[in-house]
């Protein structure tokens, strides 16, 4: 893999090399040299002759031995040139720092393509541009302007230097532990967020994998990536520029497309990606992650010296949807025994008192509250780490000894322990050795709490897991003949869209139960299959010419006998020539009136950042008025058509509304999946919608079905899975 | 007022004084000596002659000076005897310390009642009990077990200790603000929250309120009190215990009942309270609203030296509903000047490198982007007061001449400014100096930004206000002669509710637009007024001893004919008597059936902390599914039965649906107000139903109306207001 040699270079040029110690091109030697990077280091600069005692070439192609990585720091003009040199010499990769390209506007993209272009041709792959660059903490491979990274096992994928600048500052200051590797990730012109992971997927150094995310340009690689590596390894991720002005403000800076949140959301966590909403929670959730064991019966255990920390923490605690279950009798009887009588015992535990003059109490009750069988992880709320300060002096030692005993309870129970204490960043030794046990110490109660939701969120997915989701395509794989004969015969008309029967039949050929319609092309005709369907019929203009039916008034509903049937089908045509007199009116269908139902919406499109997606909500109101939707990446499994049916805050009408029975899940789920189908097996379709779909005790009715063809099928691959 | 001679106490004996230094009675001495307290100490023990050089009475009566306040720390049992010593005595109040009272269960509430008779007997109040104390820091009056609070300007009032020493704690660490009182409120057995808060609102010493609360004893009197301050002060509160657990915790710890959360959290912020949901930021929501102007325009502007942190920002300040304009041209144009190409100017503003070299710069940017009159305050956000660490020393001249300038601009222009700093808790002087100048710093975006979002909250309330929102309730007054018979008829029979005819007609008295509804009480009859009504009928049986009469399958619709009248009325009664057959059957209701329309659903009922409360919410799913309902404390204005209507998330649909003209709004407001008056005016009434209310384009028609009474008039009256 090019990206090892690029992440673990064993020699690197720094293009650009300077002695002005205000330049990049200085500074990054220096921080080599101070760093004691384990490679080479080669000045390139035609002007000097040596930098800090280092030998300076002319030029990378100058070099003697093998160079894996250029560090270019010279402006954006001045780089093609240096690649066809790193071309000229195999270097692997480059990192370049300058910026001016796509975040800037049009001319910026014309000078990025032609970057790509020299890129690709001197077969060297970039990180950035516009990046503050990347470090390997291993090998002291620092490019990055920041000394004194705290080194760890979290590698960190950031698309803003000052964000990674303030993970390691907050590393620093409130954890002990730290990062294995950095990449900014600038423009992503070249090297991908999924190539990053495949990357730590494997690296033996990192255990887990941070990333803050602007936008992305191929989420569908990423997805599929982040799903493999999951399994084995947690992915921390904060995406931001969800609101308008926040894309504003990540587009200005790196030029990426900030996506739509919702999708991007639910695909992430599908994948098994921990999702952080606040960027206060995004290291401490990568701390409690890349170093406890997950939370594996989403419930937790309260340990506190006072109400109020205790009651907080249930309240968000139960908002993230963590149990809090009552202790055994067991587990309290223990627990009577040694608090005092004021004391509460069934969880939240407030120990009232008991350890103001005892605090290594705590670790006995963490004991007990841990072997409790009910109980999968233990917060510990309040002053502990403290009395020492507050109290008496003399505590301290009891709290070191509790600390120790706390430390191998995490060992021994293998179930996580998270500590909440005021005094975390007046930074007593009591809460110094929690840390070095890898026990988390915050002052937050909601930092503290968000890090159970999480361990709690990983304990689901790694149970629940089960090896189905997929975000690759097999396109084509299960197109149907007479299917692709449909979509080209749209083609061959110069039609970017199929008519309601050709979209009807295309799901028929797939297997939706599709209603008996057939298109009349005189007023005699119409009354003949009205009378063979029977009941009430509807009548609908089909022409490739109106797209929206009810625009040029083409629908009639209700119809009950001949006489309406034969008026409706004149008056259709008529109000379709009307609206549009040199339509191509290929006749006026004829389908049977739905029987009233419930309705759905199942419709499809293509997502910039993920390509295919599917969005079901309950039709009407739910839709139009409450925005009550959920979205998947496509293709979906039948777990991911159940779950989308779940998530929806309607859902309880599913079940039946009122003491009605319960509507056929099954047939939704059914029509969900061959959506799914029907968009992977043909690459043109854009846009498909379903509204509405009438659904009944058994079985649904499908009472519109509208496809959108791509206008070019090749500017799409790129979504191609 | 009593508060005064307690809260601002000239004299304290200590009750239980004692020689042991681990005893509260020692502790409690030593810190009043240690913090210089201004008044008079007594202690007060039988046993000894004196304690730190301090004279010890054997009773309070055996003092000669006047005491104004006692602090009783010896067991729940000794304490009515002190209360009648302190109430020979003239003492004003007490603080109770000791536990063991309504927390603790049924037996705990009996020694509660017992304290309680004993000091209204004595006509001493009560601080707590179960507190752990109360201070006042403009006097050193110190009688909790905690030293060095910092002084400041906020009181705190609230119901967990260790809450307490929490903000102590926060604020100590976090900025240079302080308190200038804390009550421990504990059980709030006597004096109540609105009292506490009364004695701040007039207390010069104290420019913002802050609040932790578990439950409340007399909501509706708080919220009048609260009403009454936010005007001149802001009060900020976290209520916690809204989980079933929190709920649990809260119970076990202060005895007190936590109350329905989406009640409380609408009320509060209808009496002005600007309420906080994460125990992070409430500390810094007091600093910032007792310290910085409000909003006044909801219009922020973020400068930023990354994109990163602005995009970030950027997002949280959306979702909290605070705008991020675009700068004018003109500020626009001033800052292209002064900074480098790539900078982002638009907001937030990205200095992009412009201020590595000279950090003073952020405070030339501050300068002209707070001119801009589209800006209601600055949001910075990044490493400024890091400059002089991060890259040369030199730079913290500039950077501390930035803080100078930055100060004086918050003097100036008088709009808020905020610092975000991933220095903070280093803690470098030039950000200690922004302190000092009242500009908060945080190293938490999300905490910068909720800051924001509170001062921008309270921008609006002051901007909105319009002095009608009303807590109180003048029992009775708009009561009319007939409807106070229909309920003394009900009460006469010994019924708790209204047969449906009474609650139409009681509605029709107030003005209600109630159907042409009549009583038939034999089938002829029936017949006879379905005729005279027209139309489709809907028939129901009318019995004190049926309340729900679809149980009794009372109810039967469309009713088209006089047969079909005919034989519901004769089914109707065979099934009520079969449903009940000693009932007391007064006849069947002959009503129009109603047109269909929107449905709406309005009810009232006593909520436990805050009295009289309305429900609205659309009919059917809407309620029954999606939970989607507003409430309000009674009464209310026209402003907020607008607002209930606007606040709920199908409240598009009332505007019409599909292109439908919209439903009458103002006829909705009108029996939303007309509700309001009838529990006004009859303060028997429990709880009423309209359920449900069809609306149309021109008026509503109420279907049903369900009026329920109180069992017991004089029990409820504490929420008399």
């Amino acid at each position: 893999m090019t990206l090892n040699r690029i992440l673990q270079a064993e020699s690197v040029a720094i293009v650009g090399a300077s002695k002005v110690d205000t330049k990049r091109g200085f500074q990054a030697i220096r921080i080599l040299l101070d760093e004691k990077y384990e490679g080479k280091i080669y000045p390139v600069n035609p002007k000097e002759k040596s930098i800090m005692g280092l030998h300076c070439f002319a030029k990378i192609s100058d070099i003697e031995g093998p160079v894996d990585l250029a560090l270019i720091t010279t402006p954006a003009k001045t780089i093609p040139a240096v690649l066809e040199d790193c071309g000229k010499k195999g270097v692997a990769g480059a990192v370049i720092i300058a910026g001016g390209f796509g975040e800037t506007g049009e001319e910026g993209r014309r000078v990025e393509e032609a970057l790509m272009i020299a890129a690709r041709r001197n077969q060297v792959r970039l990180i950035g541009p516009n990046t503050s660059g990347m470090m390997n903490l291993c090998t002291n491979l620092n490019l990055v302007g920041l000394q004194d990274a705290p080194r760890g096992d979290i590698a960190l994928v950031s698309q803003s230097g000052n964000m990674a600048l303030s993970l390691f500052t907050e590393a620093k200051l409130k954890s002990n532990r730290g990062f294995s590797y950095y990449v900014g990730v600038g423009n992503e012109l070249d090297i991908r967020f999924h190539e990053y992971l495949e990357f730590f997927k494997n690296d033996p150094q990192t255990r887990a994998v941070l990333l803050y995310v602007e936008g992305m340009r191929d989420g569908r690689r990423f997805l599929q990536e982040a799903y493999k590596t999951t399994l084995h390894k947690p992915i921390i991720l904060l995406k931001s520029g969800r609101s308008s002005t926040g894309q504003r403000s990540a587009g200005s800076h790196t030029g990426a497309l900030a996506g739509m949140s919702e999708v991007a959301r639910t695909a992430f966590q599908r994948s098994g990606i921990i999702v952080v909403e606040k960027s206060d929670t995004l290291f401490p959730v990568a701390e409690a992650l890349s170093n406890l064991p997950a939370l594996k019966n989403n419930k937790v255990a309260i340990l506190a010296d006072g109400g109020g920390h205790a009651t907080i923490a249930a309240d968000i605690l139960t908002d993230l949807g963590v149990g809090i279950p009552e202790l055994s009798q067991k587990t309290q009887e223990k627990l009577k025994k040694i608090l005092p009588f004021t004391a509460s015992i069934r969880n939240p535990v407030d120990v009232a008192g008991g350890t103001d003059s005892d605090p290594s109490l705590f670790a006995e009750c963490a004991d007990l509250i841990l072997k409790d069988p009910n109980v999968g992880g233990l917060l510990m709320v309040g002053l502990f780490g403290g009395y020492g300060i507050r109290f008496a002096k003399s505590l301290i030692w009891k709290e070191e000894d509790a600390a120790h005993q706390l430390g191998k309870l995490l060992l021994k129970k293998n179930k996580p322990i998270i500590v909440h204490s005021l005094y975390s960043s007046v930074k007593p030794h009591a809460l110094e050795l929690l840390r070095y046990y890898g026990i988390p110490v915050h002052d937050s109660l909601d930092v503290a709490c968000s890090c159970f939701g999480a361990l709690a969120e990983r304990g689901r997915y790694l149970q629940e897991y089960h090896g189905k989701v997929n975000f690759v395509f097999n396109w084509g794989a299960k197109a149907k003949p007479e299917g692709r004969q449909i979509i080209e015969q749209a083609q061959a008309e110069g039609r970017h869209y199929l008519l309601e029967p050709e979209a009807k039949r295309l799901f028929q050929i797939h297997g939706a139960p599709v209603a008996d319609d057939q298109l009349a092309t005189t007023a005699d005709e119409a009354v003949k299959i009205a009378k063979k369907i029977g009941g009430e019929v509807v009548l609908k203009i089909v022409s490739p010419d109106i797209l929206h039916k009810s625009d040029a008034k083409g629908v009639r509903l209700h119809l009950k006998t001949a006489a309406a049937v034969r008026s409706a089908f004149i008056d259709i045509t008529k109000c379709a020539r009307e609206y549009n007199k040199d339509a191509n009116i290929r006749g006026v269908l004829v389908t049977p009136m739905a029987e009233p139902g419930i309705e759905v919406i199942i419709g499809t499109k293509i997502d910039d950042q993920f390509g295919p997606v599917i969005m079901f909500g309950l039709g009407g109101i739910m839709v139009e008025v409450l925005k009550d939707v959920a979205f998947r990446v496509l293709p979906i499994s039948p777990h991911s058509a159940s779950t989308m049916m779940a998530e929806i805050r309607s859902a309880p009408m599913l079940n039946g509304i009122r003491g009605s029975a319960p509507y056929d899940k099954g047939a939704i789920r059914k029509l969900l999946l061959l959506c799914s189908e029907i968009v992977e097996a043909y690459p043109e379709i854009s846009e498909m919608d379903l509204n509405p779909v009438i659904v009944y005790e058994t079985g649904v009715h499908m009472v519109d079905a509208r496809v959108i063809l791509k206008n070019n099928v090749a500017s799409e691959n790129n979504h191609a899975g």
